[in-house]
């Protein structure tokens, strides 16, 4: 790790070049991406930390990490203890730790461009108990030592068809307009990239596993649009699909851009890094805040975009069966062999366009990490009565998928079948939920959790997050979790929507267990009902792994569930197999009383 | 309703005399109570609003009654129409009445000690858009025309001995010192009726249905202390309870004690009013906000106050099971008839200090206003194939209680327990929850709805409200609703802690169902746990009608609760009845099963 422990101290050193006595490294970007370019990765460089999210803050004599839950073992893998302590937010965050260890009077300095303004309230208001102040760096001390950093991304943007997208661009611009004035602004600043994806109807390959175009945009009242990119990025016929009322200028023209902007701008302080609001500031626009006008949209998908992630669902099923069966027939070596074959399998679509994230490969104990990712020093082989977890998603033209199996490997053990069936009832319980319009996620959250809390047992993560249309498998703001208030809990569920189903059990050193189908919001009216309500459609196709199931601890109704899941799976994927794998299906997505007689 | 008119026509001229081109009046007193004393009752006296939760807005041309979805068939039968408009909150806030009504320039009255900081605040904020102001009245002008206007209840204090409370006075003052010394903070004011009472180990009658004396409180971080309250109602014994550390000023005394006040004081802005912060103001101390540390060890009973909340239940139980014996046997005339039967009963005991709320007394259509009130003109008889719905409960000096039932009257329909039975399922899922250390009420609320839900239905109130130890029957924080954020919905449940568990389901213009008993969390510690869980204890004792119950639609599990439930209530009451009744009870309490088979 020395070559972090020298950059460490090759950072120190052009901190004080720069009058500084600390600085504060965060893993995100300009946009406040979660998945960032390689020009992005100032902390996996500085620390070697590869988590997908954390944040590091550097002093003369003592630097810290902070991660969350997740990354609690990660970090002390990946990241020097001996020079980085380790901190666990929200319960021990950056601002306190700067405050309790920054000397008196101390300049921390802080990149504007990947900040929010909120965080920096929150830390200056920390540090100036201390008589330390916050201040802003016009260039990264991390970029001035970055020897060899990666340039920002060139690909080209391409054109998301509106076949895909089921609304054309100029659509969706006079919509962003109109509630722009709705907002009392002249102008919107589309700063997340999703956003900017979704309303100009293009995608990128600038973010791995996140097919955006590195980008900010303007969209004014009057529906007409600036897109600030590299215009290197910018076809022939991208250009000709943005059409004359699109207007491209370089990314770097963005910050002089802000300065020159008159009238009243709508900026959504979530997504706005705080020198957006330092730059308009410095000019004569007035500032609106509010929420960006592409979320709510974007989240709930129009019937193309679910006809799309439906039939993404389909084809994904195929390889995920294919792969499913390969398991149970002809082992992989090991985690890595496993996620490279299935990944082959998702390419023999020749529709593949990126996996949505890195894959989670986990035999045993490594599936007890929620988060893991198999590398070189942990990979396991496949062998002993253990299972075996795969978390993988797909970016397809049609839709994103992201699915959970656990697939038994040898015999399994009477704990482990009760453990995937207590996982498996709350999985079923959320799926076929029925709630009324208004309902918000973390109303929903228990129907997951309440058969492993009646055993004592929970999972330490959230139940199901939002999933974009061919954009971020992390993508709100929908969340179904129990922590209140924040991260999505209060968004209001709405038709369209669309979100992971995914309770686990993790028993650390021995086995993780997590079963993941993402659903679609969808309206759901009976005879009788007093009000709208609303229910669930599970897209995802794939055979959950009876092996695990006991069935005495099903309900009929659980039961009907199952069967009748395994049977539009079969509908779905049949007539996408063959041979083996086909007789395999049929096997897998058989009525599940069949098989436990069988098994008896 | 005439003399409403006069008293409104009243106001407006002593508005103008007073400078004033508006005056607010809310449903509180000085202590932000719920339920107040007579003299404090100038919504009433002023509009005829009789419910437990509004406020109104005078101005020279309009005004405005503001009324949550539990008033607004109430309002309408008690506020004349022609004179006030009626507004639903929170979507129809006051403050943007005002801001819209009122003429610009315009002077807003208000009374500051009746109104919160923040009220104040974003009212202020509200009407500034208008260039109106809000200005805080120095005498209300509403006392300044009423007539006759009560004086505040002179009622003695009384001890509420260590047997009740399992805490002696000096031992709670201390453990508050403790906390305030902790928040940074030399002393605390105590606002709340029930925080006093709690922290003195002292109840009174200064407010119908709670036993709270009217005082404010001063406790120092040496754990001294001094009461502001009305010199009449300290006894020689009460003065001798609170001992040496303790004296007493008068009520009036308080506002200029608190000018007088030096070092730092904490204060509760959710509990202490605007004329709190503005006194402190004027003189020298500093305040520092946070919570008022009576708030969660008054929530959390400890095991004398758990014993008697239990016993009070007990005893409140026979006179619920008298009460429902003679309901089949003997029916009364009305609904007033019925409510003054049940009072009797609950007299019996010699025991009973108070209702701890007016009763709902209610058949048919009326049990379909939640919050109804029987009244001569709304009175119904003992008639016709529907069902009867009680909400009430007791103050005794061991504890509060809140019970409801529904019973059947003649012969329920299918839809009656179909219904009926739902709510069932809902109360069962929540009685018998088990949830880890951490969880919040809202967290919850979802299992009592869950099975209105799947059949389009729902109920439009919460599920359950904390509730006091022989004090507020409405007593937080903690509370199990769908609410995000605000109203306790966020609060962690902590053992100790009671809630009521009240599903129910109201069909307008027909009948109105509601199965409400009190539970206590409790730790339910088991073989295997990975972690602290909790789970709830339920206390109230007294039967269900098994009439209204269709068991098919029960599962196992829950016609399991059902007939141990009740087993416990035979238990529990069989030694308490006699004769007819004692058979009533032990029929009322036969398992579920053989009821149904007898019924077939």
């Amino acid at each position: 790790m020395s070559i972090h422990a020298d950059r460490l101290a090759a950072l120190r050193a052009q901190l004080q070049a720069q009058g500084l006595d600390g600085f504060i490294i965060p893993l995100t970007d300009e946009h406040m991406s979660e998945y960032v370019g390689a020009y992005a990765r100032r902390l996996e460089w500085l620390t070697g930390f590869q988590g997908s999210a954390g944040s590091a803050a550097v002093l003369p004599e003592k630097a810290a990490m902070f991660v969350d839950g997740r990354y609690t073992v990660q970090v002390r893998t990946q990241v020097d203890g001996a020079f980085y302590e380790y901190r666990s937010v929200p319960s021990e965050p950056m601002a306190g730790w700067l405050a309790d260890n920054a000397p008196a009077g101390a300049c921390i300095g802080y990149d504007p461009w990947l900040a929010t303004r909120s965080f920096v309230q929150q830390t200056s208001a920390a540090l100036a108990a201390k008589g330390a102040t916050l201040v802003a760096v016009e260039t990264n001390p991390v970029d001035a030592i970055w020897a060899g950093k990666p340039r920002p991304s060139d690909a080209p943007a391409e054109i998301l068809g509106d076949e895909f997208t089921g609304q054309n661009s100029a659509d969706k611009r006079a919509a962003i307009a109109a509630a722009t004035a709705r907002a009392g602004a002249n102008a919107v600043i589309l700063s997340a990239l999703d956003s900017i994806a979704w309303a100009f109807n293009i995608r990128g390959a600038d973010v791995a596993r996140t097919p955006v175009v590195r980008a900010f945009a303007l969209v004014r009242d009057d529906a007409t649009a600036t897109i600030f990119t590299s215009p290197a990025k910018i076809t022939p016929e991208v250009r000709a699909h943005l059409g004359a009322h699109v207007t491209i200028e370089p990314y770097e023209a963005f910050g002089p851009a802000l300065e020159a902007l008159t009238g009243t701008v709508l900026l959504d302080p979530a997504w706005c890094v705080a020198a957006i609001f330092e730059a308009l500031g410095r000019g004569k626009a007035r500032i609106v805040e509010g929420r960006d006008p592409c979320i709510l949209p974007k989240a709930a998908k129009n019937p193309t975009e679910q006809d799309g992630m439906r039939a993404a669902h389909v084809r994904d099923g195929a390889a995920m069966a294919k792969f499913l069966h390969s398991i149970d027939t002809n082992p992989p070596l090991d985690e890595l062999d496993a996620e490279r074959r299935l990944e082959g399998f998702r390419r023999e679509s020749n529709l593949l366009k990126d996996l949505s994230f890195d894959s989670i490969s986990a035999i045993g104990p490594n599936a007890a990490l929620p988060h893991y990712r198999s590398e070189a020093v942990t990979n396991r082989p496949f062998a002993g009565e253990i299972c075996y977890l795969i978390d993988s998603g797909g970016q397809y033209p049609d839709g994103t998928t992201d699915i959970t199996r656990t697939v038994s490997i040898g015999t399994p053990t009477p704990e482990l079948k009760d453990r995937f069936t207590r996982v498996l009832k709350g999985h079923i319980a959320l799926a076929t939920a029925r709630f009324p319009r208004g309902t918000r996620g973390g109303q929903l959250d228990i129907l997951a959790r309440q058969f492993l809390w009646v055993a004592g047992l929970d999972y330490a993560h959230g139940t199901g997050h939002g999933v974009g249309h061919f954009l971020g498998v992390h993508e709100g703001p929908q969340r179904i979790a129990s922590a209140p208030g924040a991260q999505g809990t209060d968004e209001v569920l709405l038709p369209g929507m669309v979100l992971s189903n995914e309770p686990g059990f993790y028993k650390p050193g021995a086995y993780g267990i997590r079963i993941e189908n993402l659903v679609i919001v969808v309206e759901d009216s009976r005879d009788g009902d007093e009000q709208p309500m609303l229910a669930f459609e599970t897209i995802t196709m794939a055979p959950i792994d009876k092996r695990l199931v006991e069935p005495t601890l099903l309900s009929p109704a659980e039961i009907d569930w199952v069967d009748s899941y395994h049977a539009r799976v079969r509908d779905a994927l049949e007539p996408q197999l063959h041979g083996a794998a086909r007789d395999w299906l049929l096997a897998a997505t058989s009525p599940l009383l069949e098989a436990s007689r069988a098994a008896a």
